[in-house]
């Protein structure tokens, strides 16, 4: 969390780029790993930190992988790289999906999922110097499902009263951060509930999704979503950069020029909207 | 659905074995197919499907993921096997996640979990080939944290009255089920809440993991997680049968045998909970 701030504050940046090799979007014939050095080399001054989508990776089988170990190694030591992996599972399961992330992958933090509970959270968690973010209220429709719906007083407990579960879960979740490496995954397209996030969590990381191409508004990421200092807030945004190129004049350009331009416009607007200049 | 139901009648059995390599308890120096392969050839006519799960592959890199891939493609074609990998995401990448799980590792049915909703789900659940089991009550002791928060009349919503947030996963899950492919994931450490969401879910299959090294019992797993034909619940172990050899005099002893000495005494047990002899 210490090197998400420092390069948050390097880079005058609180853009997180998403690394989601599709080789249906990517220019003709290349390479995931060709592609995420082209980006990385054109968007390592603008950026807190990165964020590759496992799934992205997983779907092109042992070559997909391979391609994400790289990756990750070739990503600069002082931008954070982000597991987008939303992994949950028992006990010693658990602790083997963290090894995987934290040690055979390198990652410096990874997404989590919260149905099963604390004890599948908990072998992240004890890595004290890797961040663990736990998905809270998501960016997608269906995230009304369960995340919105109401507990009853007694169950909701912390605090008294009714509450939706993503905001036992934000509670839960500050309960658990006594190390300091816990933050939370909060939908842009939201701002509501990632306001009412940001009033429970005061102090923690947000990892806030959805910008782009899912429809969240940058402004309304950044005001609901930062802490008081204009802090803490990781806006995360894949498509509208990597495949920036895609809505200027189709596979013929430069793709790498292209994600840089979209890089620095948004990096500048949500910096506007912080108060920077 | 109705390979497993095969499979389940061929064998006799309603026991799912968990491939779960993990070098600190295999035999020294063995590689993951070499033992998942002889684990696979003592056992194959004992079982209703297999079970990998993705954490302990993924752990070993590249390899272990290679490892998986040739696991799969070994298991004789008439025996269903579940990735175990308990995803979930948004839109897009969810249907990368359903397209590495079918079709580039090409297993017969996967977990995923339903913190997302149902959009994270659905391109599961598109695969109508495929199985899809979603967390429903986990075997963990963490399972509480959430799953059992008691949400408030309105919010449960379906059938009324206040409700568990593991019984309204089950009643949408049984919503979700139109094309027949859909079962839930119910830990047989908890046998209250598994006999709950078989009087919820009459029809559906339930994967039941937990017996053996986590604690749960099979006469309870039979008795509240079959249908009322004695079929559809896959009651999976893990450890108990393929490091039954540790049990046996360490690690000089025939894995092998063990493991199928394991698997046929719990098959037979649970055939006897069936009124099978």
């Amino acid at each position: 969390m210490e090197k998400l701030l420092e390069a948050a504050r390097t880079n005058g940046s609180l853009l997180c780029v998403g690394l989601d090799p599709d080789p249906e979007l990517m220019p003709a014939g290349m390479g995931v790993l060709e592609f995420n050095r082209a980006i990385v080399d054109a968007t390592s001054d603008l950026v807190c930190a990165y964020k590759p989508n496992l799934a992205f990776y997983e779907a092109l089988g042992t070559e997909g992988l391979r391609a994400l170990e790289k990756t990750v190694t070739y990503i600069p030591d002082a931008i954070p790289v982000i597991g987008d992996a939303k992994r949950g599972d028992i006990g010693s399961t658990a602790r083997a999906y963290a090894r995987a992330l934290f040690e055979t992958l390198g990652f410096d933090a990874a997404t989590v999922n919260p149905y099963m509970g604390y004890d599948s959270l908990e072998p992240f968690i004890e890595y004290r110097e890797k961040g663990v973010f736990i998905l809270c209220r998501t960016s997608n429709a269906g995230s009304v499902d369960f995340q919105d719906l109401v507990l009853s007083g007694k169950s909701a407990g912390v605090e008294g009263g009714e509450r939706p579960l993503f905001e036992v879960v934000a509670l839960r979740a500050r309960e658990w951060n006594a190390l300091g490496n816990v933050g939370l995954v909060v939908g842009s397209t939201y701002p509501q509930e990632l306001r009412r996030v940001r009033q429970l969590c005061p102090q923690m990381p947000l990892l806030i999704p959805g910008i782009g191409a899912q429809g969240g508004d940058p402004a309304s990421a950044v005001r609901y979503g930062v802490d008081a200092r204009g802090e803490k807030a990781i806006i995360s945004s894949s498509r509208q950069i990597i495949y920036a190129y895609l809505g200027e004049g189709g596979k013929g350009g430069d793709f790498a020029a292209a994600a840089r331009g979209a890089a620095l416009k948004l990096r500048d607007e949500i910096n506007r909207y912080r108060g920077h200049t």
